[in-house]
């Protein structure tokens, strides 16, 4: 059994692991931390949890992290950088839910994220934990980091196309939507169901932090720098993600083909057939990316239509899937799961 | 293996049968009928279940029924009662989650469901499917009649108080509110996004098909006729049943023990702690009922919160608990699943 | 005009004010104030008012309120105690928006409020703003104590059967729904739209602060104590209330009949056609309360259905209604909006 | 007084017109019908509009439309241009809130309709009663074809660049995000709540009738052809448009002031402070389109943000604004209403 603790473990990212985990065959639960909320049961919080989890919440100086086998962050960004270092000397192997070691250019994250690193040495060392590139280093990695919702969408719609050179990357375009669960479990205005319910905006047009991610993964894939315009909303539901991507062909091919093949072998990338329009109920609760592929009019513009859960392919799920990637388990290891719909 | 086919696919029942069986470990499934789609893909008409099932949609008089071990109903009330003799003879046990079975008195049901009974013999064979009433019975049943979802919300919470005679059975109220889902996977503008989000209303004042249902189960457990008011209510969500319950108190009594001693051994229904407020999220896309039990400023009026996901404890969910019991399984094969929250 | 203040115009109740204020024809908006937003104009934290409020929030010291004919109190409970005696001591006529003078009973009001009254003296004379009860005492009122949101629809449902003397008043049920704006404009995790929306529950079901303000309406309509059970309800709606009521009749008659001429010259309050079911968004935006009246089965329980906009007649509506009174103008001014539906 | 019919008034453009004209001082409504529904009470289907509207729909061959001075439809595609010719010849000005007269093509209308054009000669004649750019027209147009909601927000966010001759025509695309009563009140699956809520999905990807509409009219302000890819996309809630505008800039400007000048003297287009984020509740009821441009990270890329009220302005509330100019009344008669928020 791996010994797994969590690192804040009261956030939608914390609760959706514990969901997953709670089911994991070869996952003990053995520390769940949260500052302000330790001694309270986290099935007090979380009574869908009821059955599944018996622990309480700890505080992170008392929850004994190092005698874990692996650590999960779902802490807000700034905090997995500052135990990590501690975590992996003692042989905990770390995967961060957050984006403290995502972007591999300090300078970049310091001036997106707006505080010094507190780690940079690590920042080389950790694996992007997006296992459809990075699948072999994951698998010996120390440390993780795992992409971030908009970032794991927008990239597994886009890869194909750059990767195969068929469209022109100065000049993309992503216009993604998310559910609200991707503010996070925090007490703001914003998000009250009072505010943003039945409504839709756009937010973050002048620049999003997830922007420097996806630029930073699509130019890995294309070899050279893209350009790249990332404009998210926001949309009144509780999950899910749908990006709806842009490019201009410069090759003609047969994309159905390409998107199929180049997805084949992957678990939890599902690419539906040509015509199709994705919905994002259609992964509820479930790490499964559905992508379909157009060329409308037959015009030179490629449109791709990516949905995930935002909670699980973009967060949990994609961190359990680096899990056992790193531990040598089959890699739908507790992610077998049928989405929910309605 | 159980060879299982599903009579009526289409519905928000029959897609549920669908989720919760494509993981069953001992359910092959065989066969899944309708009449409108024959020949086209299960996973065409819903993605969900794309990787998890891959039978086409069979027209029910080529569907070779009689082959299977058992057989659903996730019809319209009045197919069922067509169907299901035939089906008995040729030795296939059947599950029938509409209400053709339900209501022992064959004018009551007439009555209320406005048609003849085709079949008033198998009435008086078919076993209620609540568990947590009928376990043996439905253990050796051949023909098990699923409860309704407000019945199965309305009796769990109303059957420890009854059973135990501590209340005046002449003046139950049972105020209760449903998700959207419940009204069907029809075409039909008053459940449009448009015409039931953010509103609110009862419906069903004058008399409602579950009330004949939930006053013989009561008056089961009572010994006697009950006085029922029953009053459903259609909420802005796809999921959920939330159930309030009025009852006068005649003797005291320590209800929170009361109801945590009759639920003791009960997998699906689970008894909160004192003060509680069961929300139905806490339940959404798992099989069980949550219950809490309020005596307000220490008055004589009982209150009693007792929430159900319908589609899964209210329908499919139960439909499997029950065939689990008719062919001597866990009772929780397949319906050991982590509620969606959020 | 009219020079009207509103202190504490960030939260809904203040909105909604200012959306209906602005096209009052007698009504010279003249300070709107906000300890944290002073300096801030109206029209950028709330862009639905561009064009009709051209006003900054003002810090409550600095307004002037003094100079106004009529201030609004859209705080949180326990402020307008401390400022209304220097207000109409200045001539300014005051309605409170909160609870501060809705409980006669001083013990029982610091009970539920969990605070000493600042201004018992002035309790007395306010009058409680429930117009179809009080409209002579309000027009020359000084101090109007504005209902709260449950208490206007439960009261509005209860009170024809009640005046005539018609059910028995031991033993009250009024299961409530509200929307989530009648939480507040307020950062807390629980009204977030990823906790709130797609579920239900109850909440308060010990004790909630509006039972002894409904209990206080409804024994001064019997002319005795009153057994009231209160049950609130959230549901994942922005605005509405829905309350479902519950009676047992003494005294056979036509409900129909009465509450047609109960309520014949209101201008706000709509009795429905028998066998209808009112819904909340019917009223969506207007200070209208449609009621039905129900006896399901021909039995003893009278069911009635209140629905009111809770923010509307719930609170900002009735209040400008109250102002209305008080200034001698035609009741409807600025109050006659078509429901916006869907 | 203006004597007014309505065609189809069953549907949401049909009883959204109802709700703005039941109070336009100028307006007397002389008949709305519904071949369905002929007898029944309008206000027994909207009880919102009880108060206000006391007709009853009538039969469309009994309804002496050609006494009106004007006859607005709301009906679906293909009806308009059967009836306008008899209309127009009894001295009645006509409004067609379907597709009928928008595209001055036949052969393309044709082919996106998919039926024969019924009256082509009156497609000529017919004035594009898009107020920001056919006003003068649409003051002395026998003819109205009301564009679609698509189409207005989109075309009101492009035209500024457009008609500045700043963008690079040949490579537009609007990202438009469409509320369900887009749908209409059909009884139809797809839109049904437990379909489309808590989910979002675009459709159409390959081809969608306010296509050729929108490009008509972009055309017309370019003065050539232009390139337009254009994904609708169904957003979980009940009203409101969101377009994402993405335009590759050719020569420098200072956009924002370049749209508030476009702007300045239209009373129905808001164009906000630099760095906004339109919100579609921020125009919710009401006839206003708001507006924000962005150029982010300085790159040539401009994104324009357009909202509007897709049963407002971009139907019924334009529809009335097109009769306001016709009649010659004030622009804002009956249209003066704030927005609904939260």
């Amino acid at each position: 059994m791996i010994k797994v603790g969590i690192v804040g473990g009261t956030g939608y990212t914390g609760v959706e692991l514990l969901r997953l985990l709670a089911r994991h065959p070869q996952v003990q639960l053995t520390a769940i931390t949260s500052r302000a909320d330790a001694g309270t049961r986290v099935d007090a919080m979380f009574p869908s949890l009821r059955g599944y989890v018996d622990l309480c919440f700890s505080h992170p100086d008392q929850s004994q992290l190092d005698q874990c086998d692996a650590v999960f962050f779902a802490t807000p960004n700034g905090i997995a950088m500052q135990q990590a270092r501690a975590l992996l000397d003692a042989g905990v192997r770390v995967i961060d839910l957050a984006a403290d070691f995502r972007i591999k250019d300090i300078p970049t994250w310091e001036k997106w994220y707006g505080m010094a690193h507190a780690c940079p040495e690590l920042v080389a060392e950790a694996v992007y934990g997006l296992p459809e590139v990075n699948r072999e280093a994951i698998k010996t990695a120390r440390l993780v980091a795992n992409p971030g919702c908009y970032p794991t969408a927008v990239q597994l719609g886009f890869l194909p196309l750059i990767e195969a050179g068929l469209v022109d990357t100065s000049n993309l375009i992503a216009d993604a939507k998310s559910g609200v669960s991707g503010a996070g479990r925090k007490a703001e205005i914003g998000t009250l169901l009072a505010e943003a319910a039945d409504s839709f905006k756009a937010y973050g047009v002048p620049g999003h932090r997830h922007l420097p991610e996806i630029k930073q993964g699509l130019a890995r894939a294309a070899g050279n720098e893209v350009g790249l315009t990332f404009v998210p909303h926001l949309t009144p539901m509780i999950r899910g993600i749908h990006a709806t991507l842009y490019s201009r062909i410069k090759t003609d091919a047969d994309l159905q083909a390409l998107f199929e093949q180049r997805y084949a072998s992957e678990p939890f990338v599902d690419v539906l057939p040509a015509g199709s329009h994705p919905e994002t109920r259609s992964v509820r609760g479930a790490n499964t990316c559905r992508i379909a592929v157009h060329r409308p009019q037959g015009g030179d513009t490629v449109v791709v239509l990516s949905v995930i859960d935002n909670l699980v392919k973009g967060a949990a799920g994609q961190a359990v899937h680096n899990l056992n990637l790193m531990f040598g388990l089959p890699e739908a290891t507790a992610l077998d799961v049928v989405p929910l719909l309605p």
